[in-house]
């Protein structure tokens, strides 16, 4: 399995606005096992994304589907800042699911 | 909903099995939508947890279960150091299970 963690930064005052959009496409995504978006309590503009996948190469595919490029393309404007990014090698848990 | 994501380093040599003494018991926790044990590619003994749960309260309460403790008391002797211990406010996603 391959995961995802990451945080960003929203334009201050469209959060809310933000997370909805990167909720909208997350339902069956083909090789995605895992994908929760996150508020961060600590102030009023982080998100994280934490995401499973089977493989890299299913992730990679994933940012080519016309319905993600979509949502990659209108929740660009709403993100001032790029923060962390991890990749990590899930070994497995609860919640993984096809 | 309640996030979790906390990393810490296993006892040289002992992350896998770390790993597996972590994913014994984590189906069917009461609240529990999400846990994911992840290895970090980065090195040889980095392990990252991701949790969702139904709120604070079901976290809490399920390290009293005694499944749960044993696990923890299991798991203590192999851990070296703990690391990030970030707290979430998750919004939905995909793979939150109850």
């Amino acid at each position: 399995m391959y995961g995802l963690m990451g945080s960003f930064k929203a334009v201050e005052g469209r959060r809310a606005e933000l997370v909805r959009l990167l909720l909208a496409e997350v339902d069956a995504l083909p090789g995605c096992l895992s994908y929760v978006v996150a508020e961060d309590p600590a102030d009023e503009v982080t998100i994280w994304v934490t995401e499973v996948w089977t493989d890299a190469a299913a992730h990679k595919a994933s940012l080519q589907l016309p319905a993600v490029k979509a949502v990659i393309a209108r929740a660009m404007p709403l993100i001032a800042a790029f923060g962390e990014h991890r990749e990590t090698r899930p070994a497995g848990g609860h919640g993984l699911v096809h």
